[in-house]
């Protein structure tokens, strides 16, 4: 294994403190492990609060900052953060008017982030869940009763960001943010597994030639292996795979986002772009927005996802709407 | 060789078509190869034009936009950009005010912007060039006599772009690009090579625990192969290599880029930011600014860059300037 780490065990340690010192903007409490925005809390505004596993940067972190995620709660890599942590980052941001989480949904971030509601419910704070399961690709999976959460996760982040930064109350953030995963869905497929600090070796094995239909983020099993074939054609099975289980047509304006697993370089993923354009063209699909780029990784996985949400006037308005974080950025 | 690719030959036209569905606020001519601003040309306003082989991306495509370039003519992987192609990008700006080209210190780029650049005086444009120069490694190299240009080009094309953006005119934009080139130095570190589509194999072969010191941004040789070892040696490495060359202090304030090649992830970026901000700390340099990402990358190489500039108040205001290209945007 050769990554630019010092421990395996301190990878996270030490990225937070990376993520301190590149972003003064934001507040980084290495030893509760949050990362906060700098004016949290602020009175009246609905906090919007994300974590999960370390390893699928720039998620969920480097989406803290105005018009997104008031805080973040990142886990040891592929790890749920604990109760107490999803708990510190809930009380961080408290600003008397509730808070939502958004859970992607692996069992034990939906155990602990309910953990955390309880708690946080004890010490009279209101919390809303939004729950993230866009994943076509397979029904229940190593870690996940029900669908996997995966690159809705970016959208479900910035819409519900805007609209509590706008003020909106906690039903109506924790509303939107639903309702954006329920347009969404997202499918995998990974050129290469990924190896993790701690164990040194790939999650699984591929072929020289191989590559894996329908992963998540953590190396789980797809729906299938087959042989590598042109990106036209890996396009088109993605698109045929989220249209299959939820139909778009011209009256459907369609977000989509081409996203790279981490270790995909960005010219290929333009390259996906361009076939995903056509396919969608020669299906009728009108593409409203986009987004191209590394948003919701796995560690050093190659290959891409693809996710679709079909938006409506809304969503459109929420995604255009500003924001400033790290890694996301536009507005302002 | 496994990548998300149709056809080696095409890989620039498809991304090219990818750059056009994603951002359609630029200009793509996927004949003549360029991507365009698109309210250029602006009258009296200075166009600043970059290009060179692609396999680098977000540079420089991507980098088109408010604020720092206009145009943008990708070659083929890793090779320049042919001399009709930079005249297509430079007609395309030309606003009356002149042309400043941008361009890394390689011989077959030297020599293709400098034939454009006698092209377009024959046809009454002025053309500035500046040649970007910081790569501390070696001093000649395969494509090179004299220094490489690497790291430091996303800091030459974003401060010469927001003063042409300003309404400077062509001697002080091709004068504040050189100054920005001066104060800054990079030094790069590979832990995989790159493999070209069109080769479909490593351009170079490293042990299961072996890194390369120095490389740049092709695979070219560096200074020395050894071990694998942590992240905060290579850091020290790095910061040491630069400082020798161009020594700073408490009074000089630094503009960070921790540079990914291509195939790290980002959180292995921010153990390394976390570092260099540690070293730098212990040697006294304040860091004014950083980012943290894929900006300069050699396709699919795994490693990184380190990227110092010593800012001064120029630089820094106009590194803070708006802009807003699809990988570079903040202030609006």
């Amino acid at each position: 294994m050769k990554k630019l780490i010092n421990d395996p065990a301190g990878v996270v340690r030490d990225a937070l403190g990376g993520i301190a010192a590149a972003h003064p903007q934001l507040r980084v409490d290495t030893e509760q492990r949050i990362v906060v925005r700098a004016d949290a809390p602020r009175p009246g505004k609905v906090g919007v609060v994300s974590g999960g596993g370390s390893g699928h940067e720039p998620l969920h972190g480097a989406f803290v900052g105005i018009g997104m995620l008031d805080a973040a709660c990142p886990g040891e890599v592929f790890t749920s953060p604990v109760p107490d942590q999803v708990l510190a980052a809930t009380k961080a941001v408290e600003g008397g008017a509730g808070v939502v989480h958004v859970v992607k949904n692996y069992t034990g971030d939906v155990l602990n982030f309910q953990m955390a509601a309880e708690l946080a419910h004890d010490e009279g704070a209101k919390v809303e869940s939004v729950l993230v399961d866009d994943d076509v690709a397979v029904q229940d999976s190593l870690y996940t009763a029900g669908r996997r959460g995966t690159g809705a996760t970016v959208v479900v982040e910035k819409v519900a960001g805007a609209l509590a930064e706008s003020g909106g109350g906690i039903g109506q953030v924790a509303g939107v943010g639903r309702k954006a995963n329920e347009r969404s869905r997202s499918f995998g497929i990974a050129l290469t597994a990924c190896t993790t600090p701690a164990a040194g070796t790939p999650t699984f094995e591929l072929g020289e030639d191989e590559i894996e239909l329908g992963i998540g983020i953590h190396g789980e099993p797809g729906r299938q292996r087959r042989k590598i074939a042109p990106a036209g054609e890996l396009a088109e099975l993605a698109v045929a795979a989220i249209l299959e289980d939820m139909p778009l047509d011209r009256d459907d304006p369609a977000l989509v986002v081409v996203n790279g697993m981490g270790g995909t370089p960005l010219v290929e993923l333009y390259v996906v772009m361009n076939d995903v354009a056509r396919v969608l063209g020669e299906r009728g699909v009108p593409i409203a927005r986009s987004l191209v780029g590394n948003y919701v990784t796995s560690l050093d996985m190659a290959g891409f996802s693809l996710t679709l949400t079909r938006l409506d006037e809304e969503l459109l308005r929420l995604w255009d709407a500003p924001v400033r974080t790290p890694a996301l950025r536009w507005g302002m």
